[in-house]
């Protein structure tokens, strides 16, 4: 597999972003969230994102213009910010700016963001702020979308609605990425096209059995997917995915009732600073204890220890950096598409 | 079954603790949170829990004394409570209190809250918040136990890690009270004490094998409880699991690093007032539309509608609080026990 220069595919987003009318730091910021989630092996929520968002801001159903924010700030410490379907990562990235600096002062800032356009991979925000020894917190939602159904029901209502929360440690800090489901759209869609099985069963069929069959969740009736917790513990995982909605949907003001369409998210954006609190050095000194204690868990597999949320994510962030990013075939198709039009033709590996 | 007043049942528990040394206020708090836990049906961390608290006043392992929280406030709406072993319901009620009144001027308060001692059942704090509009969240581990092995690996590191969260709401507020495990610790106790098998595998047995047997968790070598997600999607539940481990004891500056012992807990309090984000009004009609969305969504065995979190257990309350509060055998067992030596005896339900 070809290896890309992280570098040079981020230059070439940002240039796509400004030639598709995106403010120079708008596709600067985007350009540098998509590559980070490559980077850190997530490639559904990387730069395979740029085709759309570039034909989205080309159909005038995401804005690439940052004087289209609009911000309340309620008090020095709390925020509210309408997008205007901005490009997410740029709205994402400023509220984490300002949530740094409150919490700097208060040791928490937050801000409720309402109709973002989409925020790409949520771990691909979470180092720079971990590694100032920082806690980012953030929560999403697509109340366009609805493809979790609550537990004990067969109709989705819901969005996998995932959590990201960095934890800094001096020898292994945690990168945790979650969603409140077993499983997101993405996994099913990738699934589906690549005509294979789930791993495990996380489609509700429409009569109510658990199936690891993508196609299930696109029959008549139609499929959901399961939550956190599946058919066992799953009343649980609603419960975790209906935090999400609130903190996320009902917190910023717009959500379902809105009936919003289009590639969309409600997000919410904490950060808190531990030298407010107990301190940074005792916080660490138990981050890596913790952590410590883990990995000397005997593993169930010898051949699998175990690992830490981020751990395989770093070393893979690592690796690229160190000797080229290698993206999947999907991945360059899609690059290779946002490319076809630009005045890059014939300069980038993609085409 | 005999049904009790709960309001006679709080006003003994109060006397009980006043004669085992706590203060009137430290009492009357532990008291009502206590009976809060049975009257939404959780009986494992109700009144039961009396009989216990009592024996740690009288070792001197519990305080009663309201003093003894030292408070180092570092902002307008952040603090560091060191409860000193204080009884923790007490602890974390003021911690809400004070995170109320910062939520009312800043949109969000919170405490970090380090040597508490055991704080009940965290469902029973949420109900006076969320009838106010406001958002309480409260999180909870105890660096003196480990009883949930990391994904992957045999050997306990941390506790079930429970996230309580209430979410108003006009028609049904949501309270959320979900552990980041399986199952909790007293579940495996108490399924063992009866000889019960488990409803669902959420063991893991020490050779790695799941299990409905609670005696594999006592077993050699002993078991684990199952991260929420068991051996599918275990990742998750233990990511979420060190999510609050971390949010807890690292951000308290104490924890499983200082080898803690006897019944304690570290605890993060906070509380968001979304009328300084989308506002109040959006949020109730949110929260109501996606409530009306779950339930309208077709139960998959038709006996047994969709379920909102908390909707049982305030069901149960409401029962309780016009026909009086049924209480199992063995929390009676426990009161009557409470109620030996002290100067009720002869005068209550329970001897």
């Amino acid at each position: 597999m070809t290896r890309h220069d992280p570098i040079a595919l981020r230059e070439m987003l940002k240039t796509l972003f400004v030639e598709g009318g995106a403010d120079t730091e708008v596709a600067e910021v985007t350009a540098r969230v998509l590559v980070e989630g490559d980077l850190l092996g997530h490639h559904t929520h990387g730069t395979k994102l740029a085709n759309g968002y570039l034909k989205d801001l080309a159909a005038g159903h995401a804005s690439g213009d940052p004087g289209d924010l609009e911000i309340t700030q309620t008090s020095a410490v709390a925020a509210l910010y309408d997008g205007h379907y901005l490009l997410g990562p740029y709205l994402v990235q400023r509220a984490l700016d300002q949530c740094r600096e409150a919490a700097a002062t208060f040791g928490i800032g937050m801000v409720s963001l309402k109709r973002s356009h989409h925020i790409a991979c949520l771990a691909g925000y979470l180092q720079p702020l971990v590694e100032a020894n920082l806690i980012p917190l953030i929560l999403t939602s697509d109340p366009a979308v609805a493809s979790v159904a609550p537990f004990g029901g067969l109709d989705r209502v819901y969005t996998p609605n995932p959590l990201a929360i960095g934890i800094p440690g001096r020898e292994q800090p945690l990168l945790i990425d979650v969603s409140m489901s077993t499983i997101t759209n993405g996994t099913v869609a990738k699934a589906r096209a690549a005509g294979d099985t789930l791993p495990h069963p996380a489609i509700l069929t429409g009569h109510g059995q658990a199936s690891d069959d993508p196609e299930a969740y696109f029959a008549e009736p139609p499929g959901s997917i399961l939550p956190l917790g599946e058919l066992a513990f799953g009343h649980k995982g609603f419960a975790l995915g209906l935090m999400v909605e609130a903190l996320t949907s009902a917190l910023s003001g717009f959500g379902r009732k809105d009936s919003p369409d289009g590639w969309g998210a409600s997000v919410m954006v904490m950060v808190i600073d531990p030298s407010k609190f107990g301190g940074a050095e005792a916080f660490l000194d138990e981050t890596d204890h913790v952590a410590r204690q883990c990995q000397a868990s005997r593993p169930a597999d010898t051949e699998r220890p175990v690992r830490l949320p981020g751990q395989a994510a770093l070393a893979r962030r690592r690796d690229a950096l160190d000797h080229g990013l290698a993206l999947p075939q999907d991945v360059v198709d899609s690059l290779r598409d946002a490319v076809q039009g630009s005045s890059l033709v014939g300069t980038t590996p993609f085409g």
